[in-house]
């Protein structure tokens, strides 16, 4: 079915990407009366199963892109991958030039380091001698990480000492990546932090920006599985710090949409591990949780109208990410969890079942963040087929 | 394109009708990870424009029914319009047994009378003689209804006399109406209330059900322009009342979904006005203020998956109607009405903009609803153009 552009006039927001993050901006983009069109890999993707104007076809594509965003306001993007999104025939934020800050890590830390915000050491390799330069001064253990294309703990290995780092660069694909003209891998040190932070904000065209309550996240195996917000025991000064952290990048590094700065939290220090700009993992809980979710403040900033409350609902809000496990057909379980606990919202994403995998969240908001975060397990555990009483 | 069947056998609810009702249970079927199959009349239906799985066709055609719920797990409906849902190919919720109390106001008169429910003084008249002998023992004003296909105030007259029934009832259509076969018109009388109030409940088909909080209506030439979520300076037992009332009604006429009862409250009685068995203006607010929509339970209803918590999530929510006036381009209107107030929620429905109709709502949380109220009303006013600073 042709898709009609939208009543009166309305915006319509372009969107490089089918996966859940663009599925999510379908009911803020519902909502706010605005047209919502996706370019998806395929037809099964999670956001072309929901969203009415979606095309099918490969955005690394010049051709493809320039005739996607024909009649697009604005794109955006909801991966870091490689696009041809300057192919596009109408504003793109974030801008290819701010991206390339969370697309290449090298370029993140270097960018970074000279506008003198707290990175952890690092350095750029391109042979083994390099890495092992790098120990020599930073001591080990260290992370090795391919500058792009790395995602949920993909692309980072953590090496123990020179015969690990060794072992690890000898694998013939990573050996190539290392000493390739204009490759190479960011090394960094291991940091003993006691916890990881994430610093949301959200920034328009015309500079307007809000922050979103700063939260602790948990990740396992490199994937974000926990996230309570706000981040429990962290001082008002220290959260200021954060927020005034991002909001800084944000402004430094012209970002336009939603940018997430993961931090690692030393007990002194607050480190810059990662940078998104796109809506991201540990804002999910802003959904029911914020007056203004992270989706609809992307939208509302890459359209540069006026941002929306990043504020708190209540006290505290935690979520849980269902990943693939034994169970298939999650929404089986309905029966249980939904009986079990009135107040969970469950998101499903729609992927097919594969260990691992991110198949969805569920999110409670409530006064304090430990009986949350155990209801909020049960069901996740139990919709992934971990548990099943 | 060929939207595929939902990942990993979730149930697909089929809807029948495309308008703003049944585009606003996109987002909850996105969340649960659920298909939603609309059946519009038009390519540009408020439903259509966002729903990915949207078919175009006539709900009063047997055959199209059919095919359109091949593949569908429910059936569900969006309005009370005549359709033949009995031709589904999966179960239907409400049943169409059900449904008619919402579609043939003397039905629902008649049924609710003979179950005991608290009624304004009716009947059924076959001819103006009938009319005018129901204002002998009830007085005067009294009210006219159409018994089917009335909606926001249309098929319904408020007569002051003798002389105004006589002119209202000289029209051509409705004396036709009243006189023919199977016809004829719903008196009644003009209840002296002080103000509207609303129950909603939703009810499975096993039998859970869960009553959302009563709320304050403001109707204006016939439509509902306000609503205040809890309804202020009710009672507990009154409240209580009102919820046992809706409740005891989705029982006895085993209604499946959602129901809304529309009250007249006069100080010391609940007298039943309307009845509605889908999600319905007055439950918007319940989007943001409580923790589980309506559009939400809903669908969680109809699928008979266990119903969720409907708690105000906040003191007090109030929604205000964005009616359409000499504004075009609402989203023009987003950088004055945004910026003003951050933590505005609005709903635009993606509808063309005539006099008078409904195209979206605002709704606003907070503590007091006299507060809330100027807000809303302000930003409902400035978007459709009644007020322009």
């Amino acid at each position: 079915m042709i898709v009609p552009p939208p009543a009166d006039g309305a915006p319509i927001v372009g969107v490089i990407g089918g996966g859940q993050l663009a599925r999510m901006l379908a009911a803020p983009a519902c909502a706010l009366g605005i047209g919502l069109r996706v370019l998806a890999r395929a037809a099964d993707d999670p956001a072309a199963q929901v969203v009415a104007d979606t095309r099918v076809g490969d955005w690394r594509d010049a051709a493809t892109v320039a005739d996607f965003t024909r009649g697009c306001t604005v794109l955006t993007v909801e991966h870091e991958g490689s696009t041809r999104s300057d192919a596009a025939t109408c504003p793109v934020h974030p801008s290819p030039q701010a991206l390339r800050c969370a697309q290449d890590k090298v370029h993140m830390r270097r960018t970074l380091t000279e506008f003198g915000y707290p990175c952890p050491r690092w350095a750029h390799a391109t042979d083994v001698a390099e890495v092992l330069a790098f120990a020599g001064r930073s001591g080990w253990p260290l992370i090795l990480k391919t500058p792009t294309g790395g995602y949920d703990g993909r692309g980072v290995w953590r090496v123990a000492d020179e015969g690990a780092a060794e072992r690890t660069l000898a694998d013939p694909d990573l050996a190539r990546l290392l000493t390739a003209t204009g490759g190479g891998l960011l090394v960094e040190e291991c940091v003993a932090f006691e916890r990881e932070l994430a610093a949301a904000v959200a920034r328009s065209p015309s500079g307007q920006a809000v922050a979103y309550p700063v939260v602790a996240t948990t990740q396992t195996d490199g994937i974000c599985t926990e996230v309570v917000a706000p981040a429990p025991r962290l001082s008002d000064d220290r959260a200021l710090a954060a927020s005034h952290l991002a909001l800084s990048i944000a402004r430094d590094l012209a970002v336009t949409g939603m940018l997430t700065v993961e931090l690692f939290d030393t007990g002194t220090d607050l480190l810059i591990n990662e940078l998104a700009m796109r809506p991201h993992n540990c804002g999910h809980w802003s959904i029911e949780g914020a007056v203004t979710s992270q989706f609809e403040n992307h939208l509302r900033a890459v359209l540069d109208f006026p941002l929306g409350d990043p504020r708190l609902r209540a006290p505290c809000a935690v979520m849980v990410n269902v990943l693939g496990g034994t169970a298939t057909g999650l929404t089986g379980a309905y029966r249980h969890v939904l009986a079990r606990d009135p107040q969970l919202k469950v998101h499903l994403y729609g992927k097919a079942v594969r260990p691992g995998r991110k198949l969805g969240h569920v999110t409670l908001l409530g006064e304090r963040p430990e009986p949350l975060l155990v209801r909020a397990r049960h069901a996740a555990d139990y919709l992934s087929g971990r548990i099943s009483q």
